[in-house]
């Protein structure tokens, strides 16, 4: 098993403007952060390289009057449509979604919560199975984001350099010679450049390791955040890791950094799971099958719930303990199982006690793995 | 699947004199206790009438010496011997077993915690499928015990009364024609009667109902114990409930007062299932198949949360959720998850710890029906 069958096929993202229909097309048709796997994908689960520009003339979203943001608007999607490697993409007009749809590409990882709430006249441009994207004025009038499997970083940096590069064509940013790149929120000045990873450390978690583990990182240059980013928390051992200077470092330095971050992080979980292994098999293993156990009984899960025992599935496949079913579909599961992929899935209007309902029957039906 | 396949075949007890084969004999050959139903079995799970009798002449055991327990014992012995319903049975010299068989008994429900604990010369005698037994020189001389499935009180009475009558043949019993029967403790003194019944109440339980409806019994004529009788915890749900008086009542007015219990419980926890079904039933649901599932997936396990899983397990049976597994079954699990059975089934020494695992094990093995 490679992953999560779809229930019905879909044809994937086409169309310039996005329907309804184009949207639902997305859920089953995983983007290749959802799909692919490196060597690192054991512990990082995807790496996520976003740059904030906005445009010279304009000012920043939170200061501009609606006419100014759909000016802004109108200019990226022009020369977006323009771009070889956006021409194709899905154009997804935000005002015009429901709030579930909203959340959808949130738990999708496309959009930010805040591109949601600020309700500006805003558009999510999604290109090449989801690697590619940009939110057109969230914070800034652009967030342009290149999300990978595993701990591809230098692919992505390549691929969002160039987009970008491809922007600068058809579009002016807002430059100054002395600080960079000029963003809404001073955190993002200079270099506008966010490198984040997804590291799974359920091993540290096990050993309750993680929190000196995390406070070993240099918090003046990494942030530790949970699922959701800032201000969120670390749901089923996930957490993300980030830089958190943009002024006075070169690109370079910062995604150097973050290498060094995370090749840190993977050694030392590896270093916890191979203990695990050696000092509390059976415990770990009683751990993980529990967890399998109720994943495939339980007729009512919370998402948080569901996250945790997922996170000691994915532990026990890592562990070589459970071998039927893939890191792959373990990672699609922790997000078809949000609740707006399962109003999605399940086509209806659910309220919290239902989706916990057909969250388990969701789950029950794809962890009937042999084993 | 109608009750614990055994894993090797035994032949059952029939010797006069119990070596340690015999002892092992019992071990998947289950009393009737273990493998009858009637129409009370999805509440009542066990029925017990037993007597207290002591011989004219002799001091009660924790006054009397060993030699004259010894005489006791080889008197009792010679009259069983010619009774007709005990001269097959199997005869065990508590002295000679070891502390896991002394264990294995009381575990059976054959032997109580004072009769290994007292260390007097000590006689268990086991007859009819375990239905009836006598233990010689526990707290009294002999204590003959009648043991069925589900609610047979009369029949219980009945086998009990007979062998009664014949051991009064060949045994003269001390009798005061103003107290009745004369026991080492004054609380049998008069008919030295106990009736009590296994109930298992789930379902008052998982409305919290239990303590309000235990309350409203008679106390002073009812007792409620745990599991293993007087000074220990209910677990897994499961209640001992006992006549308090044995003087100034007739037997008839004993079994009739633990009749009328009986049923008024029995009421009460099929009123709380019905009442389940309605208000609750995915959460029960819920409840019973997380049991099932921590049951067939968990890698240590101790005996107390085997039970409470196993009581969840009973009720989603009783309820209709469940349908692969009989409650014949479920009964002989709790009796063979306890330590010393397993100790049994395993053949070997086990500390605590390594029981969990081979509790866990044994489980699994058990409880992997298609459902």
């Amino acid at each position: 098993m490679s992953g999560i069958q779809p229930q019905c096929e879909g044809n994937g993202p086409s169309a310039v403007e996005a329907s309804g229909s184009d949207i639902d097309d997305f859920l089953w048709n995983f983007g290749s952060w959802l799909t692919d796997e490196d060597e690192y994908s054991d512990i990082i689960i995807s790496t996520r390289i976003r740059l904030a520009r906005n445009l010279k003339g304009y000012r920043f979203p939170n200061r501009a009057s609606n006419a100014e943001l759909r000016e802004v608007l109108q200019q990226v999607r022009r020369t977006c449509q323009e771009c070889e490697s956006l021409k194709n993409g899905t154009y997804v007009d935000i005002e015009k979604l429901s709030e579930w749809d909203c959340k959808y590409f949130v738990e999708r990882r496309l959009a930010s919560p805040q591109l949601i709430e600020n309700a500006y006249p805003s558009l999510l441009i999604i290109a090449s199975r989801e690697s590619l994207s940009i939110m057109v004025n969230e914070e800034d009038h652009l967030r342009i984001q290149c999300l990978e499997a595993g701990f591809r970083i230098d692919r992505a940096w390549e691929k969002i350099s160039q987009v970008d590069d491809e922007l600068e064509e058809g579009l002016t940013f807002s430059y100054s010679d002395r600080f960079g790149y000029l963003t809404a929120c001073p955190t993002n000045l200079g270099t506008g450049l966010r490198v984040s990873i997804f590291v799974h450390l359920p091993a540290l978690s096990f050993r309750s390791e993680t929190q000196s583990v995390i406070q070993q990182l240099p918090t003046s240059e990494i942030a530790v955040r949970g699922f959701y980013g800032e201000g969120t928390e670390s749901i089923g051992n996930v957490f993300q890791i980030s830089n958190q200077l943009t002024l006075g470092r070169t690109e370079k330095s910062v995604v150097e950094r973050l290498r060094w971050t995370a090749n840190k992080l993977v050694e030392l979980e590896r270093e916890a799971r191979a203990r695990l292994l050696k000092e509390k098999e059976t415990k770990v293993e009683d751990a993980v099958f529990r967890a399998l156990g109720v994943l495939r009984h339980a007729r009512i899960m919370s998402s948080l719930e569901a996250m945790d025992l997922l996170s000691l599935l994915r532990l026990g496949l890592e562990l070589g303990m459970i071998s039927d079913i893939s890191r792959v579909a373990i990672n699609q599961l922790m997000v078809l199982i949000q609740p707006a992929h399962l109003q999605k899935i399940y086509s209806k209007g659910l309220d919290a006690d239902e989706r916990d309902i057909v969250r388990a029957e969701f789950i029950r039906q794809n962890l009937w793995m042999e084993n």
